[in-house]
């Protein structure tokens, strides 16, 4: 029998289609992939490239000059930006046709030098520069009152609405904080007025004890399938102790744990389910409001073998038909074969 | 400059990234299509393999016996039903780990015989029988004290998250009012307790003043595209009358307009887009709440010529590169065409 699961944290609905379940390894693409380069003259993030991207915002170097070679990290303004930090702020005709103007920011954080080397298949050192630049850039852009929300993410494939391969994750800083992200904050703010606790950290516990959803923890960190999952393949990265925001998580002992766990979970995401295409999304407090005791930040990894349809659309319930139990299991196993090799 | 626009009725924000604007006709796939043909052996849902469907729910027939050829319009219950109507209805749980039973309904409505002509192709009488149809299986389900809410919708083309070509509508009834429904319907409240004014009624009125956005307008209709679009070509099909349910505009004299209206937009998207892949949705009251001062039923049209990503995920902001005015203006163009030939 079918089951209609509610995300605590959101409210959010999902079916899980028990009677048309997959196993796990149904939803993985038995395509043969055709073999991506370590360097393509014509790829704008690429060594030796720099000038092919407007003027970089931020670098990890060894000492080059900017926008030259020599460089680990590299951030750049996107080049068909859907917001500009030089366009005015201005709110026009709060009425009914409510509009801002484009002002916020949008960059490119290229990960890596190299063409072919997806964020889970690169050391753990380049992961953990990847995640000092990203702070860097919120704590930069933190410093502008007129900056309320910077959505952190990843676009990996075709299917996850990317056509650059070369690795990379965006920022787009916005004048208001997003609506999905207001909700979720709201949902948070409901459970801590009912319990006088964050719904995550009582949800990490609980997950913690059963057991059967939980992907692999460290002692700093929890990656897990949620109950709720919309997903096949679904993963949900926590912070073990409660911190609203990713910022709280800057404190230099912290960052290479961090990398450690977002590598390996990216790289059993690579490994188990052929390389699928996904999306990698932060959820963290508005830069405004950096502290707040309800909220607990996290990462998902939200794999795109699936296409939302007309219900998804129309009622924001999916149907699912992976199990998320099943799929931890499965992940499970397949990080004791990973490990092995 | 790009502009954040908000939408009045769910708060939802898009971006309209003018920078990187697109004319209209850049959506517009070039592919050849292949031809799909009237029948086939093997599709469950042409005439005379209606033994490969479970038994019809329903059907509009001259005269023949159920289950067998001689229909116009079919509805069956989907084979790998999402929601079960014999599934008993169990709330589990309620606490961290909240579950349902999956307890519902998932129906098939099987719009033609014919295996392709889409529904944008179909005469308006046979359109007309369709709606009649979804109308009838409402008013069925709506008897049913344990049914909240009735999604239906259609999905067409593989973007739009179907395999099956043949012309064919979804309904999946829950027991629960879905998150986004919710939200849609308490913004309206809002703005109701704020202008005592249903925000739909208020938003057509400066719509049809306005102009820009309006594709066509009919005595009972209203068709344009939203000032916040989310999608390329997408369009609203609302009445232009207070209605909060599709199920008040049952009365028989306004079927034969609303079959006309949903009959041209199609068509004109399927002639000016080049047949894109689309999901249109319908928005009416729960089945419990039939007749709220401040909601008003609509249909959504949302083409599928763009890929939601990372950031579209996280925070609900969708990047759109069409500008509707312009859009809106070019799908008038392109109906004085239409209706010329």
């Amino acid at each position: 029998m079918s089951d209609l699961r509610q995300d605590i944290t959101t409210k959010r609905w999902v079916i899980v289609a028990n009677e048309r379940a997959k196993r796990p390894s149904d939803f993985i693409s038995k395509n043969a992939q055709e073999e991506i380069l370590a360097h393509r003259d014509d790829c704008p993030f690429c060594m030796g490239n720099e000038g092919k991207t407007p003027p970089e915002l931020f670098a990890i170097r060894e000492g080059s000059d900017p926008n030259t070679p020599g460089w680990k990290v590299r951030v750049v303004p996107n080049k068909y930006g859907a917001l500009s930090p030089s366009a005015r702020l201005e709110v026009i005709n709060p009425d009914i046709f409510t509009s801002i103007t484009g002002f916020g920011a949008h960059e490119v954080i290229i990960e890596s030098p190299e063409h072919n080397l997806s964020l889970g298949m690169q050391p753990v050192n380049q992961v953990q520069k990847v995640l000092e630049t990203i702070l860097q850039r919120l704590r930069t852009l933190a410093q502008d009152p007129r900056i309320r929300f910077a959505a952190v993410f990843r676009n990996h494939g075709i299917a996850a609405g990317t056509s650059l391969a070369h690795p990379h994750s965006q920022l787009i800083a916005t004048p208001i904080t997003p609506t999905n992200v207001q909700e979720e904050i709201e949902e948070a703010r409901r459970f801590f007025d009912d319990r006088v606790h964050c719904v995550y950290c009582y949800l990490l516990k609980k997950e913690h004890d059963d057991g059967r959803r939980i992907v692999f923890e460290t002692e700093r960190y929890t990656v897990l399938c949620p109950y709720a999952s919309r997903f096949p393949f679904e993963m949900m990265i926590l912070p073990r102790n409660h911190q609203s925001s990713v910022m709280e998580d800057t404190r230099v002992e912290n960052i290479p744990f961090l990398a450690e766990v977002i590598r390996k979970a990216l790289a059993l995401l690579h490994f188990t389910a052929n390389d699928p295409d996904y999306n990698m999304v932060l959820h963290t407090a508005p830069l405004r409001d950096p502290c707040l005791d309800y909220f607990h930040w996290h990462l998902e990894i939200l794999p795109r073998l699936t296409t939302a349809a007309g219900f998804e659309l129309g009622t924001g319930i999916y149907i699912t038909t992976a199990i998320p139990e099943e799929t931890a299991q499965y992940l499970r196993e397949k990080l004791k074969e990973m490990e092995a090799v």
